[in-house]
């Protein structure tokens, strides 16, 4: 605090000393000002791997400006609604929200491929695609349209296919199945017979419990134990197909990130890389003590089907024929990524899998 | 550069005008100092991902200083040879350095667990025993010996098996192979009947083309394909089980580290891992197109059969038994890094490579 002190003494003192003083002063105040912005997650505290991090995020840039560039960070329904974070940093409510694009489909699904779609692609995939494919500039092409600008920063790694009261053998299981799905999942689910619901994180438990949803989906096991399914639906699918990888994003107001010098513009851009590492790792560290402690506690583990599989595959398929057909946007980055997937997913078969193949195999054998 | 003037000329006037000024004047200096470092890297320029992230570090710690902190980087040979980078930093020649730190391997096997082992974790689980489970600590406890402190800042991901002359199809075929391999991963192999042979790069492959070894490991389709083996040694085996994952590490002056003021000590971190991520996300990207270019030009791909996997996994287990025997550093590191494989591997079973072998089968169906 000493040296903020300086700057505005010093500044003063060289206005009086020299003419070029007054120039050089807001060259200071603008390389490094003290800044005090607001973040609203979709995210609950007690979702301390996605709301962490952003908890994570406003810390790193906080350390690297010595502490002039604060971010408070405020849960969902804090200050702003959970699925209204996009909304809040276009309006200006709030410089910078912390999100999954895909809660904001219903305006444009191109916002799904910010995130996940039905057999897209996995965490290393999406972060290469993002990197080095061109996505995050294509994204933020898009985003452009919102006034805000998205950088990547989490993921939640593959998910689980939820929790079911009942076993799902074939097709016909799953006709009629009131399951708790959202977005471009619940559209492929509509071309299977099941019934999509909308339900919010905490409505969730009562509604298998009285039977009014069949089924519902999540996360994955560190966050689904939070919530206690394992009690009232105990059959536990996987994988979950509609999110391979689930990235999540910041977003910034274009406006306030323009306007920051570019060291800040670098260090938002690093601490966004740095929380996308923290978030996936605390899953992949997280994810294996909870699906041990579920299992002990009567979850019933179970595959999808290939022919299940096999169908949702196919019907994903028939949504994305009619989504690119229909919208520009969706068609252009869809295309990119199915590009990416078509060749990640060919050199994936081929080091990455067999040696994660090979390893499991030994996990199956408990020569681990 | 005005900025600099600027901040001498305010100095020098209020420790004229004010008592306080010759105090708060060393203050910014050490806040955000001006600093020119160098970085002696493992690996030659022609190896632009590995290298490249060298640069790619030097580049966003600039940004993210306003220019203040200049990191200059040499590759290898350059001012250090490559397999001298941790001596460079430990004796102080360079403030840092960027290695693979299974190269320091015959001083101490135990830095071959800070890059990676046979049968070792993935990259998502090297990330996450690295950040979550106390990884990055127990390597920083023991790199203090060597005066240094290490940030992961890259990874290979999965590597293949490399090129052999001949087809491999039983243990009998690897008896007596002289092949191009190093570490561990050699004393594994000759537990099998092969003569392990090191090589440097360059000379890699004229010793093929001459016979003088019969099979050679590099890293993957886009570090080999500049190589040229294909030509030479065409048969193209995977995984490579001895790196299904390799930790890039950029070694720094623990003194040197710890003078630095916390911001530009938080920006290096963030910097290390920003460009963990963007290394991985590189091979991820160029390994798929160099795959099909190889393939185009003669390369037999062929994965190693279950019974040299196995065998393999055996011969390590021993080399471990006989390590964690004489070595309490080794011992240490790797039983945490084993259970954390136990946990990590039983969890991507389920989720994880369930979705990556359907994605896989569809990929093989031509239907991606």
């Amino acid at each position: 605090m000493q040296r903020r002190k300086f700057i505005r003494t010093a500044g003063i003192g060289t206005a009086v000393a020299a003419a070029s003083g007054a120039v050089a002063a807001p060259a200071i105040a603008q390389s490094a000002p003290e800044l005090n912005w607001r973040m609203t997650s979709s995210f609950p505290k007690s979702l301390d791997t996605l709301y962490g991090g952003a908890e994570h995020f406003a810390k790193l840039v906080a350390e690297a400006t010595d502490n002039k560039f604060q971010i408070r960070t405020f849960a969902a329904g804090e200050i702003v609604p959970g699925l209204q974070v996009l909304d809040a940093v276009q309006n200006g409510t709030v410089e910078m929200g912390q999100t999954a694009c895909y809660y904001f489909f219903g305006k444009d699904p191109t916002f799904a491929l910010a995130t996940t779609v039905p057999f897209g692609l996995n965490t290393r995939q999406m972060n290469a695609w993002l990197t080095q494919a061109g996505g995050e500039q294509m994204l933020n092409d898009f985003f452009k349209g919102y006034n805000v600008v998205g950088m990547v920063a989490g993921n939640t790694t593959a998910q689980m296919g939820g929790w079911f009261r009942k076993e799902i053998k074939t097709l016909d299981d799953l006709k009629g199945l009131k399951m708790r799905i959202a977005g471009l999942a619940g559209d492929v689910m509509t071309k299977l017979g099941v019934v999509p619901q909308q339900i919010a994180g905490g409505d969730i438990y009562p509604a298998l419990e009285k039977g009014t949803v069949d089924a519902a989906e999540w996360v994955g096991p560190y966050d689904d134990q939070k919530l206690g399914f394992v009690k009232v639906a105990p059959y536990y699918y996987y994988p979950g197909w509609w999110e391979g990888n689930a990235a999540l994003h910041m977003l910034i107001s274009v406006d306030k990130f323009n306007a920051l010098p570019k060291a800040y513009q670098g260090i938002l851009r690093m601490a966004a890389a740095e929380t996308n590492n923290w978030t996936a790792a605390k899953y992949d560290a997280d994810n294996p003590k909870a699906l041990r402690s579920l299992i002990a506690n009567g979850a019933k583990l179970q595959p999808f089907s290939q022919q299940i599989l096999e169908a949702s595959f196919n019907a994903a398929n028939e949504v994305y024929a009619d989504l690119t057909a229909k919208n520009a946007n969706f068609k252009k980055i869809w295309d990119s990524q199915t590009a990416f997937r078509k060749d990640g997913v060919l050199w994936f078969r081929v080091a990455e899998n067999t040696y994660d193949n090979f390893m499991a195999r030994q996990s199956a054998a408990n020569k681990l």
